[in-house]
């Protein structure tokens, strides 16, 4: 970034719509209410869960810096947090997760075939909402991204043959799965603002989604766990590759590469595996390559905000950039 | 029914749209077509599948009878038989079945995760298709029908406690499992008519949905297997508890209770228990109550044709009830 201000966090970028974030969580409370006993004690669950309303404040600044003016902002927000609820419902079930945020999933709760259903259940709502504005528009590009999600998804169930996937693969993978949502809520907060404010809100969330995701995938390498002190190293214990990893691989050595291997044909491997890949990956440079490609991302994104007037909306956005690179968690 | 026609086939039915059927078909191609490996792979599998195109032939033939000429139909029809898709392969993976019309499922061919992401990828295309039309009507529809699926798929969840399932209870949920999008299929073919025969639709197609599912339920009572010569009684296997079994319950010996109450708190029922349970509902009642339900309902979707102007797509429609009634599986 030009000028990175160290340490902005989550709270920081949401006290600037604090009170249009809560009117965000009314709606989402409207629109997900039923009096059918089984919907209503998950959904009393689902809430609890309390997302970190991540998307749902970028379309919230996203509306404020394009001079959108849509009253339709905290509807269209809380639509969007609906379907990343959805979609991380059926992720779990997918994974067979039991945490999330702490919290037990739903499937761990209740159970798989509730977890399926209720995803079902929560999508179709969100539609249904969405219908209610009486508006094609935003239904266009939610479902757009919705449907990339899917096809997001499908990469990653075949992303578990470490030396063949590629670079480009990942980043076709991390487009779909996360920063297609995200640059969805961006473009949807910029709808009733110009073609150039809302196709340069569309890139930035793309980029600043991808980069968000490398982040995640390098924390899983780097972050010190509070119990163990040693990072999780999760995504390896279930085979999932991502940048560090493939970056690395380019340039192990052969031994570091069985490694791999091994760890790869492991069903459950042991924490040394993992510590040894993740020291290989860390000494050929996979951390400082994938951190890198986040920053760089990072300042794509941030060029796009030059598309917008000046306003201290475009600079909340601008440290959610910064909020991105520097998370650790 | 008033003059009952008999042996309907479907086939029959669907002489009526035969051409139209076939660009239906197209459109489903088409629309599901995608160059990634593993979606194609399984979109071909579920056209091999080949599903009785009932609900696009409903539609077809309420376009016809109502008058709408409404060119979109096919695109209308093959969308909603790819949100009948869609619930089949979810529907598949919640309940662990392996075969579905003598094939093997998404979940046992390929796996449940793939099951899972590509009954959420098939709905939310269909969305993506129906925002193509630019008519935010068809959306209203076929999302609220949607949305009603899930819930009746929750109220089947619970439907497990042979002693409390209610025949109102019961109702509900066939409304909301099959009836609504036999229903939506309906309105959605007459969207361009006039409100009245709009609306009449949509009743005939609750009607009549509600009666194909009662008829379903009952041929698990009733219907001789090819290889046992005895019905197969698969809905009490999985403690499934229908109308026949509900109506009958009111009238039941203490005995044929406690086989019932023995029946369900049995995880694999015998054979002779799922025998006793069938021959004790047959003798007190339960299904000639169901069969005269279904009849009911029949003439209740019957009168609501009387608000179509008279043609040969209004007559087939007619038909479509004897075939429902009818049927033999």
């Amino acid at each position: 970034m030009t000028s990175p201000a160290a340490g902005v966090t989550l709270a920081a970028l949401q006290a600037a719509v604090k009170a249009r974030l809560e009117q965000v969580q009314g709606e989402l409370r409207r629109i997900i209410r039923s009096d059918f006993g089984l919907i209503a004690e998950v959904n009393g669950h689902l809430l609890q869960m309390q997302g970190k309303m991540f998307r749902p404040t970028l379309l919230l600044l996203a509306e404020e810096a394009s001079g959108a003016g849509d009253s339709r902002a905290e509807v269209l927000a809380a639509v969007v947090e609906l379907i990343h609820l959805a979609t991380l419902v059926h992720d779990d079930s997918v994974d067979h997760s039991v945490l999330r945020r702490g919290m037990p999933t739903i499937n761990a709760l209740f159970s798989h075939q509730v977890s399926v259903i209720m995803g079902d259940y929560l999508y179709s709502r969100a539609v249904v909402e969405l219908t209610r504005l009486g508006d094609i528009e935003p239904l266009r590009v939610l479902s757009r991204v919705t449907n990339e999600m899917t096809v997001g998804e499908m990469r990653q169930l075949m992303a578990h043959e470490p030396l063949a996937f590629s670079e480009a693969e990942y980043d076709l993978l991390i487009r779909a799965k996360t920063a297609s949502l995200i640059s969805g809520a961006c473009e949807v907060g910029a709808l009733r603002a110009g073609g150039g404010e809302r196709e340069a809100l569309r890139r930035f969330g793309e980029a600043l989604g991808m980069a968000f995701q490398i982040v995640d995938d390098l924390l899983d390498y780097t972050e010190e766990e509070a119990v163990t002190g040693k990072p999780s190293g999760n995504d390896l214990r279930e085979h999932k590759v991502t940048l560090p990893l493939i970056h690395a691989l380019g340039h192990f050595t052969a031994a570091a590469r069985r490694d791999v291997a091994e760890l790869m044909a492991t069903p459950e491997p042991t924490d040394q595996q993992i510590s040894r890949v993740i020291q290989a990956v860390a000494e050929t440079g996979g951390l400082e390559y994938a951190r890198e490609r986040a920053q760089r991302l990072a300042e794509a994104a941030e060029s796009e905000l030059d598309a917008l007037p000046s306003s201290p909306a475009r600079e909340t956005l601008r440290d959610s950039l910064t909020y991105v690179l520097d998370r650790r968690r």
